[in-house]
This record gives structure tokens, sequence and C-alpha cells, in this order.
């Protein structure tokens, strides 16, 4: 079957090309990808695998983070502009996007489980002549969203190991879940799905990502280390508003508060048994320049390069927003909205992968691991595989990268998609051998 | 003529009530009075002023801190749906808002000014029971905006002092201009009024606030002092983004350094002169909590006793926006959106209003002067009568407050109307005969 | 006696600013004038008035900020070596420093008390060829000592005072008592001498002080005002020591909690009703560049226009202190060091000394006021003899200035000592004859 | 001659425990070792060895962080009164401490550098029942000076291992050089050694240090890795003094200059490429309570797991240091106080020790490892003799700790002493025989 996926894989080139570049041009921010949701399920609803949506796919209330109602809101009605039909949505609503597809074979085998992460990123891409996506007239059509992440990538490689998987079914063994996992950004949505079941009894699982570090196109990671495990929370700041000129000291100052909180934050002394990251991403504060600020809130992750270390940042920072309320004399409140873990992926999956990939047409090189360095809530279902019994890894395929991820000018060499493809897809057939 | 003042707010007292609910109703943040300067027309346009319109009434390019077009544009479209008519809406478009009203009554006189401020606040009104203005119903319709400092009542002043001019026109002698002035929040307003001849001319400048102070209702201050000089910039923060999670160090730090602003302006040294203020009023900053922000957004304020001691303020500002921008390795820049400075009311005129108001009914006790202790534009309009050769004071209509100005539940007493009217329209008979 | 007070001076007037510069050679800071308190006692001991030291002048318990037995030990080892006999030292020892000088004319009158503050500042004087005590000599000889803020004029003028008195006591009625105080700085003796009751019963009290303003010589304020109300604390902070290589997130970091203390200070919100004041004046924390700081300590004052603003700068003080603890995970403790509070001269006792200085000789000008802009604990002495019905007032005696109070060239022009003892004298006759 | 190692240690291991004692109750900060090295000295002089002091030991101008003159002489004076004579003195002054021991046996060998530092720390050691140095009475005899990292051990290793080869020295080979160099705190002395020369042409380097990780005594570590390197700062800062109450805006507030470097210094971002560490560890800012601060000065050290990642440190910290005066109007300087690298232990030498103490009496485990997590200037001589061509290796001993490094309680297990001593004695033979 090695030749087969060549095959497909030369025959669908340029259509995975097109498809990715149809993805890119509507990045949903996590738990409002009702336009991606459907346009997965369109592709795969002619093939043979049995579709999961909304409440079969995650349970509603372990996702953290969703979106205020007036943004699902407005993303849902977005939707139905571009054309998604109104019963669809109904299936979909109050962010409970993403699909599950599973095909039994009907022939003993293993149960092999991979996951695709939908989600964009709340980025506005770069117009630079220079970014391709713009000079090629795929950038975004949505002004402050952005695939710079790679998850169109991530699509794109899942429908086509689906449509290889329908196509060559009848040689297959075992079962195949592909998870078209929303909310990865923000660790939100993969704890939900794993609260679901579908992380249950599964015997290998794999997942992947694009880019990651600055390769030439053709190396494959056969593994993935430094999964930093990571918090996100938002902390809020209740104070008193008044008049800055006529009455400065009756004011409570939340800006004030929230803009100290983002130092302190800041200043949390890193820890002797490994790497530790802070950041606060977003804060707004006040509503006139001339009245003190009754209202502020910040949007901020910890991570560590283990569990525990989070726990030490997520720790500290509590401690922080809580003393430095005391300060300005403010109320405070601290609201955890996403989660990641540290995990170690499987040696046994690795050789699996890398004798799959031998000879490989696509996949000219492999690396035992590219260390991640960053939060990924794929670590919820590895953990629970590895909890099961099961055997996971989580493969990079790097490219060489315009910017950095999270960059308006991100951007990664379309050529890594057969490689990753290829690589999913015998290892899919070397796993269906055994 | 004295008695006919009084029975004037005698016939017109609940009248005027009904009119300052009905704008306290529809309150519009500056620039964006678009219903209120077609409401005050309304009720202009019958009397015997000329009244003037837009590019008329200020300079369009010496006003500060004009709005962005999108929001003036929804401001116009939901004055469209209020019932504006669009003939009118195009000649106060893009921002000119605000009336002059001018009546020269033919007789020899002197040219006597007054100004009346429009504009509301971005508070959102409180729905508080104890609130008056919620409790019988008058609460803003607008839910980010509320009069929240006074100005409902000072329209409803103006239109009734002009009421009085357009009836005992025939009695009185010179020349009025009475000027609705938008934007006076955050002194935006009223130098392109001056910058457009207004106040050239002018013999005696008449202004008022109500409130201020917590002295029973039927007190006049005859002067007010302590204008503090203001200056309002916004300071804006362009850093680099990045993954925060994968390469931290790769960053520039946006929200830091507004956040560091905004502490380090909070900390300027008081200055043995005289009193200062600083306010940070607004932050935002960031777009995602895994990414360093690349752009961050502060609007503040100072404030000086004198115009020496705000520029004082102004300059360690500057300084402290520029040093915290290195600090942190991202680019600054500053924009003034607003400017006050300080005055003196003249005796001369303090001395007429004491006169005029000298056994009337609802000034029942007057005081020298009423420390305003806050920032009034009016001041450029003060200094331009005054370099002019004229005389001016800003008298002040003190009222027992439910709170504090610019408080969500900011509320006087409306027995203040009858008194502010009887003062300005006694001074207006006490000058028309001098 | 008029005359007398001119030929007194005329013939003191070498010998004052000989006597001056003598004791500009030697400052002391608060509680450690054992030096200078001898040579007052010197001058004085031979004249008629009765003297009084150690827990006769005040009351050991209620001073403030007494230095450390160390600090205290060494300065009286100073004074040993200066050639302080010991039995004199004997006396004195702990701080309990100052000279309380007592003449009853035996002739019916008033109680008059005149109090002068003796001691110096923990600045390094300037070495400056410009500045004036270099260039002729007189510089201080402690090296970290400086009479920078003109109690070296006090002690004169006191001294001075003392001796006219002594040789007019046969045409002078009533009481005179006249306290050289300790510890002025920082607010930390007067009270002590309160307390001992000293100034129980007095009829008029008068002090004064020299520079100031930056007026003519032979200028003279009747009266100060803007006696700043102060309090002075030391703030400790009590972490954990641990490597800053090895574990640093095992230490409670002292250092960067008396940091951000003072940073927080200084954010102190101004108050609407007036002015106030904060200053962090040192920082010591720390033991050495590569331990996490277990050990951190400030000094500070705060002051406000009137008693409940410096009360209102003290709680927030407190508050920020605390909380700054919390946010570092480090123990706080604050003592207060120093109080002064504030008062308002009499009308009464001005008018008395205009009448008396006038046709003066030195005296060439008065202004009813001098604001004083700072604190001084004078005002415990002043409202205690108010609270017993006497009257008071602390008189200005302005100067040109080199360079401000307690800066390292700070000099004052030594023609004001005339100045300062003609008002004196006078104000003395006209009280006696009264 | 292994069985003459553990009979030497047998015979010498209650001399060890007391000569280990004598050294922790003197401990002398950096450079002001004078009794140390006199100590040491005199130990050496009967033996065999050349010894060298003074000018021969180290370039004097190529030290870091000399002390103050002032510190030298007092160190130098307590010396003299300990009984060190002054001809030894003269010397050694100036900071000019250490000895270097060689000996030339003659025949032809390796040439082998062994290395021992000799400082202590400015800490003051703990007086709880619990400490042992303090319940059996070898508690440190200088009040904030301590032996609170182990080079007590390090040089009673030393000069056991001198005297062992000094009693074997027939049957061995080559040249044996003993550094016993001042300063190792702060990364301050070792570079001055190498820059006279005592690194060029060694064949094997040898250094070693005791505690580090709580492991059972017994337990060698071959190596050492994470040597951090690091930087050692001090940063000034000169604004101007002003009367706090009178004229606060006339300061240039270096306290709070300091300050906020302090806390921004504390916040230089995490680096994607490893371990970083930042620590400020002494404050000193300003001389009055009521003074604004015209002088600041903190000490901070940088440190990264490699040299580029502390150079990266060094330049945020240069960045925030001169950003910060400009944020506070002060002038501000930064001076190099001391420096280390980062370096990797050889193999060869690794696996030779390893050799040597198989079968050992005291060393009953080995670790091919133990992370230092540490700076240690001990690098710039492993670096010069590994430029060179030789081989060299660090080894770490590590005992169960009372408390950890720089901690008022440190201490660590004196039977580390012989299991430091026979690895060492082991490896010389080893060499010895190759």
């Amino acid at each position: 079957m090695k030749d087969q996926v060549q095959e497909f894989i030369n025959q669908n080139e340029d259509e995975m090309y097109k498809q990715r570049r149809m993805f890119h041009r509507v990045p949903e921010v996590g738990f409002t990808e009702y336009i991606t949701t459907y346009q997965i399920y369109q592709q795969l609803k002619g093939l043979s695998f049995d579709l999961f949506l909304g409440e079969d796919v995650m349970k509603a209330d372990t996702r953290l983070g969703v979106p205020d109602p007036s943004v699902l809101f407005n993303s849902q009605e977005r939707a139905k502009k571009f054309g998604v039909p109104d019963e669809f949505l109904d299936m979909i609503s109050s962010g409970m996007t993403g699909v599950v597809a599973r095909l039994d074979t009907g022939r003993e085998g293993k149960h092999v489980a991979l996951r695709f992460d939908i989600d964009g990123l709340p980025i506005t891409e770069s117009k630079d002549e220079e970014h391709l996506p713009h000079r090629e007239g795929f950038h975004s059509t949505h002004s402050d969203e952005m695939h710079a992440c790679g998850h169109d990538a991530h699509i794109t490689i899942g429908l086509q190991v689906a449509q290889f998987i329908h196509e060559q079914q009848d040689k297959l063994t075992g079962t195949y879940t592909l998870i078209f996992q929303p909310a990865e950004e923000g660790g939100r949505g993969a704890k939900a799905i794993v609260d679901q079941g579908w992380l249950d009894k599964v015997d290998y699982f794999l997942s992947s990502h694009v880019g990651v570090k600055d390769l030439p196109v053709g190396t494959l990671g056969l593994s993935s280390s430094q999964f930093l495990a990571s918090t996100k929370m938002d902390a809020e700041f209740r104070g008193k508003s008044a008049h800055a000129g006529l009455e400065p000291n009756e004011g409570q100052n939340a800006l004030l508060a929230a803009s100290a909180t983002s130092l302190h934050l800041n200043g949390i002394t890193r820890h002797k048994d490994g790497t530790t990251r802070i950041n606060v991403g977003t804060i707004r504060a006040g509503s006139g320049r001339n009245i003190i600020a009754d209202y502020g809130k910040i949007e901020f992750e910890t991570r560590g390069e283990t569990t525990v270390l989070d726990r030490y940042m997520e720790e500290e920072a509590r401690r922080i927003v809580q003393a430095t309320g005391q300060l300005y004399n403010v109320e405070t409140n601290i609201e955890v909205k996403g989660k990641a873990i540290n995990v170690a992926c499987d040696e046994e999956v690795m050789s699996l992968v890398e004798r799959a990939v031998q000879d490989g047409r696509y996949v000219k090189n492999v690396v035992p691991n590219v260390p991640l360095g960053a939060s990924e809530d794929v670590t919820f279902m590895i953990d629970h595989v590895q909890q099961g019994g099961g055997k996971a890894t989580f493969t990079i395929v790097p490219s060489p990268l315009a910017a950095g991820h999270h960059h308006p000018r991100f951007d990664f060499d379309e050529r890594t998609l057969p490689v990753a493809i290829e690589a999913f897809l015998q290892t899919i057939i070397e796993i269906s051998k055994s």
C-alpha cells in the first residue's frame, strides 16, 4: 500500500493546496468555527464515516473560555451570511463547533484516533506585499482573525487522511476516529472532547503540528517534547469611579490595579526546576479620560515545563492579583479560562512512525524529537489515551517560516502538506498491518 | 422688568423640568450631539434669533479630540433612526455639532454672550431604584452615555433664556449671542468656537454650571475660581508581537509599556506651587492572551491650578511616556486631544450679578465664589473676552447631589433650574439698563 | 528701650556672626546635639537664667525617632573628644539634649516663651568654591552632618536674646522661658518638651525661621501659614534569603517589596481638599548581590495641608505597605518616628510684632505672612499655648538663598541675624510694656 | 598507592574536621581573606611546595569588584589584631589575597592544577539552636560574614591534598599546582589568576564543590553542568536633592529611579533558549527622610544557561537602567563587577575519576553529573585549560543540607571531607600512573 499513498498524494496535491487556501480565507477563533465546521462537514459527508456534531462531540460544560453569547451570535450571523444553513447552525449553536468522524472497517484491528485542530487566532493578517497569502490572494476575509498557527493546514491534512481511509477502507483494519477539534488556542476544547469519551479505548493516538521549527521541508519530527503546562486566566478589578479633577481621592482605581498587576505578574520569580512563562496578553480598563476607572480586566496565562511548575506560576499569580487589589483598594476575581498539561510521547509509536516513513517520497529526513516549547491541549488527549493503556505521539512537520507562529506575517511552506499526509497515511498502514 | 422674570419662570417651570428630562434621555458624547443639536435647533427656530450651524459655528480643524469617523457615522445613523432629517444632518455632519443663536435688538447697548454646553459623558447610567432619573423614567436611552454633569440643565437654561430674550426683545438693548457648545467634556469644543470669532467684541460674557457644591437650592455663586488648566493626551505604544510561549524574548511588549506608563504617570511628583492632577482614564492593549501585545493605548489628562502647573505636568508626562517606551523597547507617540486654561472671573460682573439678583425669588443667597477644582474650556472664551476688553464671570448654581459629577448616580435638584434662569435673566436686564 | 536694642545689636554684630559660624562648624543631628547643648550651656551659665537639662527638659518616652544606642554612643564619644566633660554628658546622655533657660523678672507681667531649634541634618556639606561656608573656612567639621536649615542662626539668635534679657532684666516684666529644642528635623523633639509642661500657662509664644523665602534682607514675615501636618514613618520588610542562582523561587524578596512600596507610596492619589506630600527618603535592602534579600527598610514621610489630609496620607501609606508585603509574601511593620500638626498663628501677636518693629533699623519691611509649605513641630508648642489661652506666632526672616533648605549648598545671608534679633527684642519690649 | 590514600585519610580524619571548623570561625569576604591566606600559608610553609603570594598570584588590575580601600583597610586591621604579622600583610595588601603552591616532582609526568576557593559571604550566621556550627561552638566570629557556601571545606580539602602530595612526592610524577583562590563569590578572582599564567600548559585541571545537591554522603558527581554564565553589575543613580515638603518638584529622585530599576530588571522577559536569572541583591538610596534622594545604588547580577543568554540579560539590563534613569531624569552608570562563563567538563577526565574511585572507601556511589544551576568563575580556568589542550572537570560532593547555599543556616555534613579528599587523591594517583 506504500505506493498507493504516494499516488494518492500525487493526484491530490493541487487539490490540497487549494483546500488549505480556502480555509485560510475564513479563520474563526475558538468555539466560533461555524463556517469551518460546516465546510469540514460538507467535505466529509460524502464519505463512509459516521459524522458527529454538537453535544455528541463535546461536553458543553467542561469547555473553557467560551466567548460571550453576543460574540457567538455575531459569528453565527456571519456564518449565515456566508451561506451556512440555519438547520446546520442549530446543531452546533452556542459554540458547540467541531466534527468527529468515525469509520469502523469491520475488520479486527487497532483503534486509531487522529486529531486535527481547526481554530484561528484573533490577529489581523498582514497586508505586506511580502506576505504570500496576501500576494497570492488568499488573505483572511475576517478583519481581526487569522490562521496564524497553521490550523488551516491541519484541517486540510485531516480531510485528506479521511479521503484516503475512505478510499482504502477495504484494505485497512480496525477503527478510525478523526477528531476535528475546536478551540485549541488557549487550551479550551480538548478536555471537553475527552470528557465525551472519544479517547476511551484508543490504541494509537496521532496528532501533528506544521511549522514549529525552521528546518527544510521534508523533515519529520517523530515526537515533540516540552509541552508547556499552562493555565489561562482572566482577572477582573472592580473599584469606584470618581471625577479625576474634582475628587480624585474618592476613586478606587481599577485601571492602576490592572496595570500594576500586569507588571507584578511579569515579575514572578523564575523557578529553579525549569522553564516557566507568564504573559498578560490583554488589558482593558476605564471608560473615560477624566473618570477614575471603576473596572479593569486582564487576560493572562502562565506556563511551566511541568504541571508542577505551572501550578507554582498559577499560585503566584493568584496571590499577586489579590494583593494588588488590596494595594489599590479594589475588588478582584480570577476565572480560569483554559488549561493544558505536560505529557511525554511514547517511544513505541515513534519507532512505528519511523519505520512507516522509511523510503518516503516526501519525508526525506527524520529527527527523533522537536521540542514544542509551547502549550497544546492535545496533552489532555495523549494523557487520557496513555492512562487507558494506549500509545501516542505528536509529530512535527517543520518548515521554513516567513515569521513566527502567531505573527501577522506567519506563513509556512505549503509543501509540508504532502509531508504530513504521507507520514499520517504510512503510519496508519503500518499500524493496520501490525 | 424684574417682575416679568418671575412671571416668566412661574409660567414655564413645569415646561423646563420636562425639557430637561427630555434632554436627559438622549445624552450624546462630544461632537456626536446630532440629536441634541437638532432638538435645540427645533426649539429655537420659531424665535427671532439668527441661527448658525456647522462650519459657521466652529473652525473644523481647531477642534480637539474629534472621534473616529466610524463613531461619528454610528451616532449620525442613530440620529437618523431617531428622526433627525438627512438634510439637517448634512449641515452638521463630521462632528460639526452645536448651535449659535444671535439676536440684535437694534437698540444701542452691550454685546452679551452666553454659553451653554450640551454634551453628555461616556458613562452607563445607574439603574438603582434610588436613582431618581431611573425611578421617574427619564433614564438615558443610550446604553453607554449619560448626562452625568448637568449639561441637560444647561441646555434647558439656555433655551429658556432664549425664549425670554425673544419675548422681551423690545425692552432690551444691544446684542445677544447664545452659544450652545458641543464637546465641553475633555476641553475640545470651546477653542474652535473662539477661533470662529464668536467671542470677538463681546462686552459681557456669562456662563454657569449647576451642582459643583452641595449647598441648599437657592444659593448662587457669583463666580468660580480654581479652573484647573488641563491637557488631554493619548499615548500610543507600538511594539512587536510574538508567541508568548515559544519565543517570549522576541516580543516588544506594548502592554507592559502602557501599564508601566500608567503607573509612572500616576507618580509624577506634586509641585510646590499648587494643585496638580493626573489621571489615566483608559487603557487598551493586546489582542490575545498568548500573544505578546504589539499595540497599546492610554487616554490620560493632566491638570494644574495654573497654566504653568499644567505645563509642568504635561512635560513630565511626555518625558515619562518616552522613557517608558525605551524601557520596553517600543515606539511611542503622544497626541493632544483637549486643552483648558486657567482664568479669573471679573469682580465687576460679579457685583453686577449680585445687584441683579437682590430681592430674587429663587436666588435666596449669594456666595462670592465657588471654587471649581476642575477644568472647563469656557476658560478659552473668558480669556478671549477679557483679552478684548470685555468682562466675564462663570456662576455656580449649587445643589444637593445624589452622587458626585461623572458618577453613574449623579443627580442634581431640578429646582436649580429656576434659580439659574432667574440669575441669567436678571443679569441680562441689569446689563441692558446700564 | 527701643534704642537700647539697636545699640545692643550694633555692639554685638561681629560677635553674633562669629557665634553662628562656630555652631555651623559642629552640626549634630537630632538627639545627638551633645556638643551643641554644651556650647549653649556654656554661653548661658554666666547669665541670670535658671538652666535646665536632661529629664527636666523633655519627657524621655514621648520623644520620637530617637537614634539607635550605638549612634548616640558614637556621638557622645565624639563630644568627649571635642572636650565636653563626662559629668556634663552624663546629664544629657541617651539623647536627652537641649537646654531650657528661665528668668523671672520678679515683676508682674506676661509669661513669654521663645523657642530656638538647634539640630543639624544628615547632609554632607558642599565643598564647592562658590559655597561661602567652605570659602570662608567655617565648613562643617562632621563629615555627614550639616546645618543646612539655618538652625545655627536660630541658636545664635536665642543666645543673643538671652544676653539682652539678662542685661535688661531690671527694665522688663514677667517671665521668660527660652527653649533650645533638639530634634526639630523629623518632628521629633517638640512634643516631648510640651509634655514636660514648659508650654503650660504661657501668654505669648514666639519662634522664628530664617530663610524660607527669597526676599531682600530686612524683610520680616509677621507670621507663617501652611504648616504641613506630617507623619514620619519607617517600614520594615522581612522575607527569606535564598541563593539567587540556585533556587530563586525559594526566596521571599524583601528588596523588591521595599522598592515596590516606594513606587506605590509615591503614587498615592492627590486629595481634593488640598496639598499633600509623600517622600520615601531612604531605602536599604539586601546584603549581597547573589542573595535574595531577606530584609529591607524604608524611611518615609507624609504631609498634608491639614491634619486630616495628613491622616489620609498616613492611612493610604499603611494600606500600601501592608498590601505590598502580601504582594511579595514578606512580613511588614510600620513605626511612627515623628509627627507635626497644622496650626494658625494669632492675628493679635502679628499686630503686636508689627507695632514693635515700626521704625526698626534692621527690619525695613514687613509682610503679613510667609507660607511655610513645610512641617515644623513648633506646631505642637503653638497648639498647646493656644489651647491654654495664650497667643503665638512663628515669624519668618527671609533671605536670598544660595540654594534651598536641606541642600548641600544651602546658605543664607548672615545679615538676617540682626533683623531676627531686633524683631524678637522689640516684640519682647512691646509685650513687657503691655 | 590506593591503600595509602585510605590510611592517610584515616589518620587525618579528626584533624580535617578541626581544620574546617577553624576556618569556619573566621570567614572573610572576597579579597579581604587576610587571615585565611595567612592560615593557609602557615599550614603549607613546612611542606615541599614553592609558595607564591600577592602580585605573583594574580594580575591586580583584572580582578573585578575589589572592595573600597576603607573596607580593605578595616579587614587588614582586623587581621593584625588576629595576629597576622605586618610583614606578611604587606605582601598581600590591597586585596591581593590567596596562595599558589607548586611542587615539581622532578619526574616526567602531567601538570595537574587543582583549585580551592577560600572566601566567605556577607551573611550573618544563624544563632538558632538547631544550627550545628552554633550548637557546637564554631560559629563565625565575624558579625556579618559567614562560610555559607562550604569554602571552609574547600580550603581544608586543599590543605589535605597538599599534605598527601608532600608526603608521597617520591611516588608521584609531573607537577602539581594548588591554587587557593580568593573572591570566587561574585566571579571576581579566577580571571586574574588565569591572567597571571597559572593555568597555561596544564594537562589536567580539577576542582570541586561540596553540597549542591541533597544526596547521601558518599556520592560523587563526576562532573557538573549548568554553569550559569553570569555578569555582576553595579548601577548608580545621580539625581538632585530637594526639600521634600517645600519644593518636591525641584528634586530628581534617585531613590525612585533605583527602586523602579529593581522592579523593571526583575521583569526582564524569559528567553526561549533556556534558563536565565536576574537578582538585584542590594539597594541603597537617600540620606534623610525629608530630603529627595540625590544618590542611589543597586548591586545586581544576571545569569544565563549559556554565555549568549547571559549577554541577552546583560543587554536588557543595560537598556533598563538607562531608560529608568530617563524616566526619573537622573544620571545613571553601570559598572561590571564580576563575570563567569559557561563551560562543559571533559568526558575523558570524568572516566578517569570514575576509574580512580572504584572500590573507594568513602566514595560509595558515583553519578555522572550534578547540574550546578549557579555561576562559578572556575569556568574561566576550565575554559583556559581546554583552550590550551588540557582536560578539566568540576566534581560535586553532595551532602544532606540543613539549609540551602547562602542561607544563614547553611550547613553540610562534614563527612563529605574524606569523600572529596579520597576522590582528589585517587584521581591524582590515577593521573600519575598514566
